[in-house]
């Protein structure tokens, strides 16, 4: 899953990669930071991960108010 | 950019999600945390692109000795 900050939310993190990449002497115009996570599910069926996956981000990975989340879904 | 604790490598931020996971009632079997962190560039060179974001992995964004990372490129 990856999890980031919504659009319009203070994002401190992605502000100090800027200010330091910048400082670098990278010409970058926006850095956001936000989480990967990785999770291996015993279930092999798609609807069946897909559905948990959804239920974790929703009850522990993110916060719904100021965080989106993206589901990829692979096999292994 | 996708930073990854590398293999054999602790990570206690993928532990405590694996562990709270499961005491939610999720099968998991294991779970990996890392940092998703997107980067707007103003070239719209592919190659300068790509090398531009690996310089900025290496001097800033992993640390080369616990963490792999991978990149992803978009145009916007």
């Amino acid at each position: 899953m990856l999890v980031r900050p919504k659009p319009g939310i203070l994002d401190p993190q992605g502000q100090a990669v800027e200010g330091s990449l910048r400082h670098l002497g990278f010409d970058v115009v926006h850095a956001h930071v936000g989480r990967l996570v990785e999770v291996e599910l015993e279930t092999d069926d798609r609807e069946e991960a897909l559905a948990q996956l959804e239920r974790m981000c929703e009850e522990l990975l993110a916060n719904p108010l100021i965080e989106s989340y993206a589901i990829e879904l692979e096999r292994v």
